[in-house]
């Protein structure tokens, strides 16, 4: 079974137990025969694979009734994967959805790293630090970069931390926020991990 | 007695009970005969000001061992005006101190109103929307608009309201943030209280 997760940037298949990527604006998706069960954020891949019958969009197969409209469908995918979780996905933005016994509650969207690193640089150059994520939460700042690296962490950890659910972090800077959210579960295959339930639940194969 | 508050772009003068504010770019400090206590977080003012005898710089008759080098100077005035609160200014950037018992425990930077603003929208077009400041904060966002107002509001108000103080708001967007933290104190006069509180200290009047 091969599926694929389209962002802005790329394609990344999940082959099996292998994952790759290929690059948005060179790859050609008319050129793979098998068949492929996707979900995508881009608009203009979506229009072209709406020509190929082989590409299969899994968005068509879930009741998005307790969704809304703008919501982006790799949210809706990862809160498809779970039960009782806050989902961190920690990319350009950092999307934060809680589902509670199976049931979406609704979600929030902060800025991700690089965006917020650049926020207080617009602000003032004296606020130009890298984020701290070595910062102790419990102790409140007394130097400009701990400053900042607390008014973006330790601002989203007390509201994540409000939930009383477990905490699973994914995308690209899962990594880092791991350092802050100490018992998390990181999971880099949610998305696909929803995409299988999906696929499942609709049973496509 | 005359105290004046320099930021970055104007002088804001109290004179008795009346405040007004004049430009940093066209206003001549030197054409100013009486004596003004004052602060100034504008580098380029305070070089000017030093030549300047009947400018007395307040940050003099500060003890400012519980702060720290790079911290704005209006920020300890305003800790130096209260001793049990968490004192949120809102300016280009939210500066969040605690003061408790007296003491400066520490404090961070959130990035303000309208630098967030342009932050959502650099991530995304998408995310292009005013910030819904009558949110109510007891539920999870299920649309665009108030998925970002959560992200950057309720955030911020969780971590404010985690440490049980009761909260002073000053800075240009107090209003504004007012509506969120519905039970604080608006205080316009806060750095003015500080200053005048530093004077009767060092009683230099």
């Amino acid at each position: 079974m091969l599926l694929c997760d389209i962002g802005n940037t790329s394609y990344h298949f999940l082959d099996g137990e292998k994952d790759y990527k290929k690059d948005v604006k060179s790859f050609d998706a008319s050129c793979m025969k098998e068949t492929i069960y996707y979900i995508s954020v881009n608009s203009e891949v979506n229009a072209t694979l709406k020509t190929l019958p082989n590409w299969i969009n899994l968005s068509a197969f879930i009741d998005k009734e307790q969704y809304y409209e703008t919501m982006g469908i790799d949210r809706v995918v990862a809160v498809e994967a779970l039960s009782n979780s806050v989902i961190v996905d920690a990319g350009s933005a950092i999307t934060v959805d809680i589902v509670r016994e199976g049931l979406f509650e609704g979600g929030f969207i902060y800025p991700g790293v690089d965006a917020m690193q650049k926020t207080y640089l617009n602000i003032s150059p004296a606020l130009h630090y890298s984020f701290n994520f070595d910062l102790d939460l419990d102790i409140m700042p007394k130097n400009s970069q701990d400053a900042i690296s607390y008014g973006f962490l330790k601002t989203l950890y007390s509201e994540v931390m409000s939930h009383k659910l477990s905490v699973v972090l994914t995308g690209g800077n899962a990594n880092e926020l791991h350092k802050i959210f100490k018992d998390a579960i990181i999971d880099e295959r949610l998305i696909f991990n929803g995409m299988k339930k999906i696929i499942k639940k609709a049973k496509l194969c």
